[in-house]
């Protein structure tokens, strides 16, 4: 499937101990760096590039989970906004980092990457409770969209 | 539709001039700074603020014009990369950046919000000429993708 070599097929990237669920074309994880509270990535399970290059029922498959994750970070961190964006400059493979912005954020009117700060690891016990109120969230979301068929 | 005053909703941005093509559920346009070439805009017509907000129908359509207009611009500039984000910091009416990073980019690394630059006008021949190659590409692309069902 890869066309050269990817860290991130390689499952060198994320670390698992950021992993917070499996979905259907995606893994969830926390972002390492927590400057932005609950920052998440959503990576695709396999390798592409760009939105382009997917089929279209993988691309609707990929922006429910998309939704999906955003509304459950919107919930477990009563967001003000969220940021959603693929780049890929770094690491080409497909990944969404999906931001929530707080009512406490720094610099509310700019993007994330315009906010120049040093990466802010969660200490473990922030981490637990993040992860699990994400999934909390999460599950109880896709519920509801599941039973409204 | 609006819950709050909305210039976007007003037809206030982004201006005519830069009008690429009306879509299904957006509306492409090239936008204003054009430090990095061929960064476009493309706005949902009816005011929503978060990809939750839209029904499932209207995020596979979505999803499927981002995608398009990123590959009309990938031909046209012939990228080596497209960049994707919905943040809606500023303008919360939701509307995606979909960026071309070029061959000559001058920081092909970074996400373009890292990138300190001073807004970039294309002049009145750039303007058309990109306008136009984006238009002939995305049609074509749209045909293509009509032909294949």
């Amino acid at each position: 499937m890869m066309s050269s070599p990817c860290n991130t097929c390689h499952a060198q990237w994320p670390d698992d101990e950021y992993w917070i669920a499996d979905l259907e074309t995606t893994v969830a994880y926390l972002n390492d760096d927590q400057f932005f509270p609950g920052a998440s990535l959503l990576v695709l399970k396999r390798h592409a590039t760009e939105l382009f290059q997917l089929t279209r029922r993988e691309r609707t498959m990929l922006i429910e989970e998309v939704a999906a994750v955003a509304r459950a970070l919107m919930e477990s961190f009563a967001a003000v906004k969220i940021n959603y964006a693929l780049l890929g400059n770094r690491v080409p493979h497909v990944h969404w980092h999906i931001i929530p912005r707080l009512i406490e954020d720094p610099a509310p009117s700019e993007a994330p990457w315009a906010v120049s700060n040093e990466p802010r690891r969660a200490n473990p016990d922030e981490l637990s409770e993040r992860i699990t109120s994400i999934r909390t969230s999460l599950t109880r979301g896709r519920r509801a969209v599941t039973s409204r068929g």
